[in-house]
């Protein structure tokens, strides 16, 4: 006998409303309300009446077909029929991530059409694919980070059935999944949680309106809400891990933090049923806690994303110095990235017009993920430009070395691979004018302070800026694209290769530099990577070049002396030394 | 040359203002203002202007003679003349900590009128005294917690020299003292801070306004002003340590939390200058990570107040359910306190309508200070009545005696020790009228929604309040109160004579109980307390009674049988057993 339950602790009365029936529930001490009802079965419509007012979707929707404001649907996850029994995900050590946006990925924008390009990856030699958050959000099309039904997979995108197909397959195919959860706030359109409970608290504020009551009265069940939600991800839909939507906008002063509580549960599921789920999140903190153990104070998540590696790589090769790119610049950052995953472990910031961090001392390099490019830093540009069309082939292929020959795991954004043309623009679908309006009019102020022309600033809310961004599959078989997309592939592949690579120890990277000649070179174990930064030619010490072999380089004319080696401007070799 | 200087970001033009002396200020890179001030000499008033507005006292003024909206006057400490070379303050674990208000203290209400009492507090056996804030707050008479001067001892206390010479006695008397300090807020009168930089936030929201910056732009300045204002009390007023107010109300997400960096400041000092100086916290967490060390990831404070430890006791011995004191009530509650120091460790909490708190495993009783009674637990009652206005005599001394038995430091608040008559009540002076009245309307209001008739709520304004709240020392001679101090004296000895009560283990404690029958026993090492909560006589089961030798009891009607104790209603025995 299906019962339906939610939870509302202000609430007088509630009902139950499918099709023509109405059912009282009934509260227990926990705030729970529940109803036998045995009409609404899997592929059945309802919704909740709170104290006789409007009919409101169930905040733990597994499925809004009609959008978010639309009545849930009842779904069985028990009917899927997997087919991934005995599969295990490889290690994050040797993970190549690939960071995917499924509206955006293919022109049919859905699950189902990811599947008919798991040949590209896997040729690619990726292991992890992550969806951008999939939950459903405001109309049919936006990065997904304004969701509000967090156990609802997008209507656009295929729901329920489309996304399980989508993991399935992929397990089938040897991919793991990682899907991109939001924890820090709820979109502004279909946010209903507000009408059920005390799920949000004006004591903090994030840069996108009231934070997630985290720890105030009533938030162990906010907190239930967001762990069973993760659960959920996992258990229902068999992704192999989660990444977390900027946990610096988590603010909780719990005697045990929400990122360390999820990670517990998380760890128990794991020794449920026996297989690996890894839990990264996005930081802004630079804080070692996040992904220390708990016996060490920590949080215990696997890993997050190394935002300096980024900005480091991205200011060195494009000369960049505008918003946080100020931070960044000199070839010694990158060096220090290298070599010690921070370069804000304490430093003093003067885009944050303060100090920043602390050292990840110890810590394995498979603790941090590093990447050239990923959506936010691609479409929180004002014209979603990607780095291939702010720097030479040459300069992409030395930023995708870089990736691959850090001691962190790579991770790639669609179509990076092939140095896609195309945007990746910041676009939404609201569908309140005011709500539309005021996100137009927010991008516009917000580069418009950055000395942009707001004529040029493409409007969020326009299908054009979308459909820009949509990749185009047909590049992949030009030869400008089919060299880069060689690049990526051999990089892949001498990672995956030579252990010394994905050698975790972060403390072995050794990494030489000169900031005036603007060349830098990375030894990890007995490979080494040399790359010429600048324009113009250089010559390297390079001790034992000329014995060593050559795995890869970007440019025929590297010329090998005997200790030393000569890269015309743009370039990148490695060796691996005798 | 005495330089005068003051930091403040945003401002384009600062003026020293001392007498008829105008000097203009120059800024550095810092946001730093500087000035050669000839005339600027130890006993000078001075004061800022800040693009040709008001004149402001200094940020750190030493000294506010005038009160807060006066000028401010230079101190040059190194003018003090010290007689306490040598002093080494008692380790924490051996403390015995005397929580004491300077304005109601004595008639006098001053540093030096502190003094006279020295020898009734060494009598008691009191290794440390703990002052209430004594920095600068609004009016002549106050709880000190709204101080708006963080560097300057209250002029209405005496000022600098009056405190200087009272630790240096205290020293020579072999008294250590610690201080209050409030880095969660500043109080709401003579509050000049935000003119010169950004302080406060508003991100987060505390319940008394707006937050300290500890984390935003510019937090770097607003930590080093906590930090140098904590190393300022430690070095120039050789105080042994601080007492952080309320550090739950400091909410900082940087990677090296404030706590954290100031500990560590401190312990720079005490290597430097081969002395201990203590950090011990108010925190309402219940997070062991206060206390841990940083190797364990934590913050590596020496102490917190154990708030359960409190809490636990007092609604045992008054029965009382009003408030967080619904949380307790329980002996079971008493009993986990002190094998466990936290009731509240992971526990769902009804008061706070959330799950609170974690396990404290491992970490020494001497991390923890243990007390019946303090400021806030008497003075936020709506008639600040303490513990002996509610309790027999019987029952007092049951608390007492579980305050020295735990595995705790033990702290009393002055007057406890002879059950003082007088309440301590909350007592104010604002200045501005509308303040008053709002402070006056907020406490009443706050103690009409727990049903309190608002005439019978005392005027926190009225001098009254204040008068009321002075301890009468004459109460000492009589009888009554004579008879408690013996009590307290006995107790004191007791834990200085016998090792195993100053065991710094929570695991070793032994506790058994019935809730029922109203009795507990606890015992640590060989030395055993059990003693009858409730009114009837009780037979209390034991074992080696007959053997053991009697500590102390308070009641002489103890029956001792072979291995079971007769205790009269509201007693309490201690044994060394054989």
């Amino acid at each position: 006998m299906p019962i339906v339950k939610v939870w509302s602790p202000f609430a007088k009365e509630i009902e139950l409303i499918s099709g023509e029936e109405v059912l009282g529930m009934h509260r227990d001490e926990t705030a729970w309300w529940a109803v036998e009802a045995p009409g609404v079965q899997h592929g059945s419509d309802y919704g909740f009446r709170i104290d006789r007012g409007a009919v409101l979707p169930d905040p733990r929707s597994p499925w809004q077909p009609a959008g978010v404001h639309g009545l849930s649907r009842r779904v069985d996850h028990s009917l899927f029929e997997w087919s991934d029994a005995g599969w295990r995900p490889p290690p994050l050590g040797a993970a190549l991530i690939y960071e995917l946006h499924v509206g955006s990925f293919t022109p049919q924008g859905t699950f189902e059409a990811v599947i008919q390009k798991l040949d590209h990856l896997l040729e690619l030699g990726v292991t992890h694919i992550e969806l951008m958050p999939v939950a459903e959000f405001s109309g049919n099309r936006g990065w997904g980070y304004d969701g509000v039904d967090p156990y609802a997979p997008h209507h656009a995108y295929g729901g329920p059935a489309g996304l399980k197909k989508l993991v399935d397959t992929c397990h089938r195919r040897g991919l793991a999944v990682i899907l991109d959860v939001v924890y820090n706030h709820l979109g502004p359109s279909g946010n209903y949680l507000g009408s059920y409970g005390p799920y949000f608290t004006d004591r903090y504020k994030t840069p996108w309106g009231d934070a997630v009551n985290f720890d105030g009265p009533w938030s162990h069940e906010v907190r239930r809400y967001c762990i069973e939600n993760a659960l959920m991800w996992l258990r229902d839909y068999h992704f192999d891990g989660l990444r977390l939507d900027a946990v610096h906008a988590i603010i909780d002063t719990s005697a045990v933090h929400f990122l360390e509580e999820l990670a517990a549960a998380v760890a128990c599921l794991n020794a449920e049923v026996s297989r690996q789920h890894v839990l990264i999140a996005e930081s802004d903190l630079n804080d070692p806690r996040i992904v220390r153990p708990p016996e060490a104070g920590g949080y215990g998540l696997d890993a997050q994303w190394n935002e300096d590696f980024h900005h480091a790589l991205h200011a060195v090769l494009t000369r960049e110095q505008g918003g946080y790119y100020r931070d960044f610049g000199h070839i010694a950052d990158l060096a220090k990235v290298f070599s010690t995953a921070f370069v804000y472990d304490g430093r003093y910031s003067a885009h944050r017009e303060r100090y920043h961090g602390r050292p990840a001392t110890g810590l394995p390099g498979s603790r941090f993920v590093g990447c050239l490019q990923n959506h936010d830093q691609i479409g929180n540009r004002a014209t979603g430009d990607r780095t291939a069309g702010l720097l030479s082939p040459g300069q992409l292929k030395i930023g995708a070395a870089l990736v691959f020959f850090a001691p962190y795991i790579p991770m790639l954004f669609q179509g990076e691979e092939w140095a896609a043309s195309t945007p990746f623009l910041y676009f939404c679908d609201h569908q309140e004018k005011e709500l539309a309006e005021a996100v137009r009019q927010g991008r516009r102020e917000e580069f418009a302070a950055f000395g942009w022309d707001t004529d040029r600033i493409p409007d969020p809310q326009a299908a054009s800026s979308f459909e820009s961004s949509v990749l185009r599959w047909r590049e992949v078989r030009e030869d400008k694209h089919q060299d880069m997309l060689n690049w990526y592939r051999s990089l892949a592949e001498l990672r995956r290769s030579l252990p010394d690579l994905r050698d975790p120890r972060i403390e072995g990277t050794r990494v030489h530099y000169s900031e005036n000649e603007e060349w830098m070179t990375v030894q990890r174990g007995s490979v080494l990577l040399t790359c010429n930064f600048g324009p113009q030619a250089r010559t390297v010490e390079c001790a034992g070049c000329r014995e060593a072999s050559l795995l890869l380089a970007s440019d025929s004319n590297i010329d090998r002396g005997q200790d030393e080696v000569g890269l015309p401007g743009y370039s990148v070799v490695m060796f691996a030394l005798k």
